[in-house]
């Protein structure tokens, strides 16, 4: 056996999370029930057999992706900001970073807002996707009653706007286009809260 | 030949309306590439030859599908509203009206919505769609340069957001769900309009 081929002097083409990455663009792409082992390996430029060395399957990427993805957003609700003061600072914090984190983990977050709930790994992801949405529509709510936003607004109809304003930017933002990614978080919380606020 | 079995006396069970919409009700439930004829002949119950009967294929359905949705978008541009009084008055009717035409043909819009442009079918509704936001950043402009809605706004950005939270509806809204559509489209001309005036 020569040296070069020893594993320890091989110097992988890919490791574990640059293959996600590739991943997460076929998924998105194709959609993640469209797309096969052999999708995957072919756009890595690699074969089956090399690709499974690296990652257990399918599923196993969807899954360290939605992680990564839910990972970011629940990493907002620790902020300081997130957690002291009055609770439409708070709610507005959490708007802001929230759209970051789309803007920032943009491949990430697509392929989170695109899951359906046809497998467990699938139904776990909607599910704390869920839990996010309770704790925005939570906090909106409570700046209704402490009389900081709108009296008039149903919280949870409020809420699914805003959220879905924020997660259409996900159709058309591209990080390499005109706009840059502080200008867009900028005009989606003016715009979200000035239409919110009394 | 008997009188039950000639054309003029059999009743179909279908016309060439119910069956577009049991297609695009598939259509949005597996994706149009991921349709063939043969689930559509089975979702309507009939079979595969029958179905050729009244339609000529997949891509035909998805034109007159597209046509339904674009048909009833270009038709709020001619209403009297949309073309007389100060244009953000114009802006803020057309704005009503799109997000109340989605909520009225919603698996129509929710299937325009996800059209890619893979076929010139597609093409060719992707276009009408870019005109029909061509035609609504210019009402947004004209009334940022009019002095009614703010001077600090991207109408670009501004435009693309709005429509965002707009077709986000699609996402989450049931007609048999617990808020009325004309609740849902006020709530979302309210909060857009106030975020976007001075």
């Amino acid at each position: 056996m020569t040296s070069e081929l020893t594993p320890a002097r091989r110097r992988p083409a890919y490791d574990a999370a640059s293959l996600l990455d590739v991943a997460v663009a076929v998924f998105n792409e194709r959609g993640y029930d469209g797309t096969s082992m052999e999708d995957l390996a072919r756009a890595a430029g690699i074969t089956k057999s090399s690709f499974y060395h690296h990652v257990e399957g399918k599923e196993s990427l969807l899954a360290a992706a939605c992680d990564r993805a839910l990972g970011a957003l629940f990493e907002v609700r620790d902020e300081p900001a997130s957690r002291e003061g009055r609770t439409v600072d708070r709610f507005a914090h959490v708007l802001l970073r929230t759209t970051e984190t789309l803007l920032t983990e943009l491949p990430y977050v697509t392929l989170l807002l695109r899951v359906r709930g046809n497998t467990p790994v699938e139904q776990a992801a909607l599910e704390q996707r869920r839990g996010f949405d309770r704790y925005t529509a939570d906090l909106l709510s409570q700046a209704i009653a402490d009389g900081d936003l709108r009296a008039d607004l149903d919280a949870a109809l409020a809420t699914r706007l805003t959220f879905g304003m924020v997660t259409s930017i996900a159709e058309w933002f591209r990080p390499t286009g005109e706009t840059p990614p502080a200008a867009v978080a900028r005009a989606t919380v003016d715009l979200i809260m000035r239409g919110l606020r009394p």
